[in-house]
């Protein structure tokens, strides 16, 4: 028996290969979609059923291809909205074979209409269920998000609820296979831990601790969630099914030559904050490969073209990976090495990181610190700027800092002033830089990032 | 959060590494340990506990290794009979933090007496146990065995019941992390599935559905089992502490000359049962590589020399890994080519595989068929050895055969008569190959292997 | 700098890869060819030349595929028959920059009228040439075939003659790289060793001893070469340009049911010879997964379906890769396990092995031996078919065999009597198995393979 | 017939796995031998000879380890000096058989003393020398430093001379092995391509072009080369064999409170450049992990401890490999992310990078900068030091620097003065960095890095 499963970094998104005597079958998987296959015949598998918990907002999904690849048929929930053009619908109590476990669909609508569960059994020790592919209703330490539907937040966040139970009722026993894990954009309370049961999942899940439905629908339309633009081209690729992915998962190499004349819609600076507040290209933005999956779908849209400059070749290969995986396609090329950009006598920029203790200084009143563009006396007015979500800012803030979430600034950039000075903060350093660079490539020039931010704030204080 | 199961094949055997905040632990680490450092490094983590949930029989533990290797300390369960020269005895209730999880010790005797359990928790949720690495004394679908004291098989049999109660009294929802799946020596009954919670064993593991202690100890008692001899070795070692696996983990290359003059204890032919029947090397027995863990320590005793005849290379590393695991370490070297050897002129020798057809046709009394060794018209009286084990026996059997466990033969081949004709089976022809082999490796010469054996029978019938 | 020699199996085909500066260009790409742009990519390089020696008649040639996946351009040598679709024509001292190497064009007709040298400067320093691409003009230790144009024979042998000493002229310093090491069915007298110079040729290329043009034609067109009927399919392929392999590059698994309904052209055994040779499925044929790119283009004609039988997953990728590289691609899909066919009641075959004494005795008159189809004893007539090649067999033979090339049989088997016994040999044993493979897929039922071959019967004699 | 280089980043050192007929031979291995071994076995050969072409003096030899695994007997040149412990003497015209290969022994003093070349010939094909292992004698493009014995150096320039001579005598056809490839501490004019042949050196390298064995005498001795002080350690290790290197070659992983608890003789930051100069932690110098290999051993002692800071843990195990390599083995441990220590409010430095503009500014007089330490208006003495080596100084430099080779900054930093402001200059600001970073190390604080240095400078005037 083969049971697999394949995360994708990033996304923190889970995907499930499983399977017995010949036969295997995967659930929500990810659009580039070969090691599903590759991995199933390696076992002596073939792929008959592709099973969709819901239509993904955060992915593009690779049912469709993988079922061009393997002639499998896809399932996926009743969806009252769109058809799901390349798949079955699957209904309540439909009943699946995969060699000797069995697949049973539960309906369970919420995060969005259409999303189901997979109940899985062992047809050689068949009472109760061994575990359920949750999808995104239920998390290990969370729930869903039910703010797809803004004017139907209340129905659908009573849906989930009622989803809940019919998951619930499966049994203390059962594990939970979700489609996500900790650090993903489809919910902020994940656990670290991947792997748990109905049974620890009823009695510790914040969200399963609420005792009523009424209760339950309050909480959810009170979270604050985010949608970044490329949520809809997800929709919609999801519905109509997309392409595979490139056969070749690296960028073209560009001479700094090329690089200067590719004329892109968007430069972005993969490499880690540090470096890129040390020294980078003007016109650059900052999108640390780690951090492309959770913050490319703000700032870029379908279609615009996109050079990379990265430390090495392997961070090129990462980043195309990550970018393909959200449809984000059309990359023009990366190039590698900004000390060698500088051997040539490119010019070059800087965005200073500055600690507690200037911070401190700055909100005090000193104006007298040295401005990064002018390497001149600042003369300018001063903000700091916060851009964590609004969670983490209302469990504590810096008094005197104002706030535009960071994936925001995409379109509130316009708010604000290229002749001000300002100080970027996050958590730790990370997102104020993205943020720093979002606005150095839309012409902002005097801005420096908090290195540590509010955990570096909040040590202080202890 | 790291959490990682590392399954030994062969010895179906299941070791765990976890972590979380820079901190690992290792349940059962096998003898070549590099790879729990190694994964634990690379993921930031330092390992500082090792749990050995009992006294393993079947292989070689890498604790004490590992232990050397990291500085971490090892536990282990009160032993009455002698020290664990290497660990720290760990008694019910002790508790350690492996960053933000807890690893909280129930004393589970039975399988062997210093058997442990470890539940785990996540102090992030802390409500109720996530789950319990329960060594060998819960499988999925099996329990574990109580043959390894035999003037006290009631008493163990019953330590093993109370045991498992304070396994299922974790609930439900605690989710199990056996030290076996599937195939292991050390049960017959496991599932193919390596996953399960208490919840689901509860409902359906056969031997959790026994409604009292004393019919449980009876059912025990009446169980086969059978106990290699490398058994012995395995419990010396891992009470004092093994050596380090080799750092080179492919055996040397060995001419057909080299491999004539080596004078080694065995001459193994670790290529497929169908290879060698075709054609192999006077002297030698058959082990494919696959049933290496399973089958070496019947018949190779601590310290004897050994030489391999392979298909390729990396054969001989997967043989060489294999018989590490289990201390039969004195590896002369490995010869690969059979036909490479014909060329050469080397004489050879071959094992007829027969058929369903032939095999009923001899049973019917038909002495007409030619005999392997001589190539003429077989004088010799006839059987049909059945090597499967007991269990299968009782199964089914065909009513002519005469029966010797495939093990046993590493003894009770002086049983037998060198001038008789010998026809081998067992369910499908794998360890009749072994049991042909290690024969045709003690001077027997008239013999051949039923192909499909039982199972082929079966079908015939159907 | 970056330079690989990247070898394909089976073919013992060698391509380059080399590059410098950002820039990287590739002689003789493989079907299979994104391993070229990885390599080139991860390396800092862009791939922007294409070199193809001549046009290959015994692989599919992936210059256009790798084209069309990098955009570079594809050069190729005038050919007078037909149009390279896919090329630009270079010529005599065309020259091309890829960063600080140089390629410089020489016409080396013969083995080919397109054939082209590629010779290499270093602009570092470049007093003569560092190396030159042979393609099948200079091998080490041989020079290509020229029978490729049966009525200009003379004509091509001395064009090559031509050609070599343009090579030989561009000194002795000059290090070659040919398109084939031993093993490959374009030359039958190359070198183990895949690395030399010019100079170490002329001393020692027995080619290149032969004193005058003349008796370098004589030579030449005295050589016995086979042809398999697939060279007329990679010839077409190689003009017009072939598709991209497979995205996945295992084959589909089949369970036993499948196997036997799928109905394919040609079943095919890729397991080791003596497995084949002590079991086998009816129908099927031999090809050990090593033999398939020598030989699988002898049997299976254009589009031809496919259904493999192998030991394991990893043989079944591997085939499926030897097959795709010859445009074999219509693999139905393949089959694991001989043993477990047998236990579900699957009747199943033997080609028995047989040694020297045997055959001698055979030989002798002695016709007392067992028949493998019946089991019973022999009453044929009998013959000892020897299937290698025309050197071998002039060099050595046994007098009472008789003799068939192994390919021939692809056609000649029509020659042959079903009712008549054969007995299978070659050098070793293995072509022999391929022989006795196909004939038994043509219904010849008496058949053995002389194990050791002409190998064991002249070790015999010493 | 096997035929491999090993190549060793970072030392640019270059080893040869070589064997045919099951027999194998090394060159020149390095400290983490086990390599040779897996590929040797993997290819059914075993390694029988070691040669070593010289006394390594930048590497610890594998020689007497991979000796101590395979039984192998190593062979090294006559040492006048001291006897080479574990290696037997081989002498002009010794003769070995690998197989069909053979290697015979010419003693080429000059770089060493004891130095050997091994010219390999092919038994086959016996007329001249394939191939010869060259060591440190003649390099593509270069030839060995003679440095080494400082009151002798005309008399080791003058047998270096005639060893050349003998190798040059092999013929144009043979192919040279040398054991260093671009990069290498070894040699600074080695080209970058790593393969050429007797006949091509001759006509291009530079020199093997000066016309007498005077004036070859009177290059060599007027040529600058730097001697870290760890070679005498290599020297030593490499008479007496060194120890395997450790079995994990991952370093401990430590938390930010080890790492500041660990009180070790080096806290040594590999990440990149930029990133360095971005934020580091008080007291730590910069080795990028690329640089470890050409520079620890000019700043770390023998035995000394040493901590690491790197941007993750795959950083961490590269940089142990290039420290273990030359025998600088005492690493406590290696603590991952900056960020996270600023978020822990742990307190980091800055050491800016500036532009040539600044640069041009500063050296025109303008002292109004800022400074990195206070933050405030600089109001010291400044210099633009230039750490780059005699070589590229004298082609061309920066009138008003000043100079000290970044490697002697080791003890000649005492001659600076903390304070003073210095901006550390090389040719494009890596070495640069290394050189500001030791000074931080060592309490400088008023310190930046001119990036792009020498080739942003020559990039201006263009």
């Amino acid at each position: 028996m083969l049971f697999e499963k394949i995360k994708t970094p990033g996304l923190s998104h889970l995907s499930y290969l499983f399977g017995s005597n010949g036969q295997a079958a995967v659930v929500d998987p990810r659009r580039d979609c070969a090691i599903y296959i590759e991995k199933a015949r390696a076992a002596g598998l073939k792929i008959t059923h592709i099973f969709e918990t819901h239509r993904n907002e955060d992915l593009v999904s690779g049912a469709p291809i993988l079922a061009q690849l393997t002639g499998a048929s896809v399932y996926h929930g009743p969806n009252p909205e769109r058809e799901i053009v390349y798949a079955q619908t699957a209904r309540e109590g439909d009943c699946f074979k995969i060699g000797q476990l069995e697949i049973q669909v539960l309906e369970t609508p919420g995060h969005t209409f259409d999303h189901l569960a997979y109940v899985m059994f062992d047809s050689a020790y068949p009472t109760n269920a061994v575990g359920v592919f949750t999808g995104d209703a239920l998390f290990v330490g969370d729930v869903g998000r039910t703010d797809f539907y803004p004017d139907k937040r209340e129905e659908v966040a009573g849906l989930l609820y009622d989803s809940l139970q019919k998951i619930i009722a499966l049994g203390d026993q059962a594990m939970i296979y979700p489609a996500h894990g900790a650090g993903s954009v489809c919910g902020s309370g994940m656990a670290e831990r991947e792997f748990s049961s109905v049974g620890h999942e009823k009695l510790n899940n914040p969200r399963l601790q609420i005792e009523s439905r009424d209760k339950f629908i309050r909480a959810k339309i009170n979270e604050n969630h985010y949608q970044p633009p490329y949520f809809k081209l997800m929709e919609r690729i999801n519905m109509e099914g997309g392409d595979a992915a490139p056969r070749i998962m690296r960028p073209l190499n560009l001479s700094l030559e090329q690089l200067n004349n590719c004329d892109v819609d968007h430069l972005i600076d993969i490499r880690e904050p540090l470096a890129y507040a040390s020294v980078h290209l003007p016109g650059s933005m900052s999108l640390p490969v780690g951090m492309i999956s959770a913050f490319a779908g703000w700032f870029i849209a379908e279609g615009e073209s996109i050079a990379l400059v990265a430390a090495d070749e392997e961070q090129l290969a990462t980043a195309m990976t990550h970018l393909v995986r959200i449809a984000l396609d059309n990359i023009v090329g990366g190039y590698v090495g900004l000390i060698s950009a500088a051997k040539q006598g490119e010019s070059i920029e800087q965005t200073p990181m500055i600690a507690t203790e200037e911070v401190k200084s700055r909100l005090a009143g000193n104006t007298d610190f040295t401005d990064n563009a002018t390497n001149a006396k600042n003369s300018r007015t001063w903000t700091l700027l916060d851009v964590r979500d609004l969670d983490e800012r209302s469990e504590s803030a810096i008094e005197e800092s104002e706030h535009i979430y960071v994936g925001h600034l995409n379109e509130r950039w316009r708010d604000l002033d290229r002749d001000h000075h300002y100080t970027l903060m996050c958590a730790s350093g990370q997102r104020a830089t993205v943020a720093a660079g979002w606005l150095a490539s839309q012409g902002f020039q005097h801005l420096d990032i908090y290195l540590g931010g509010m955990s570096a704030w909040q040590a202080e204080q202890e």
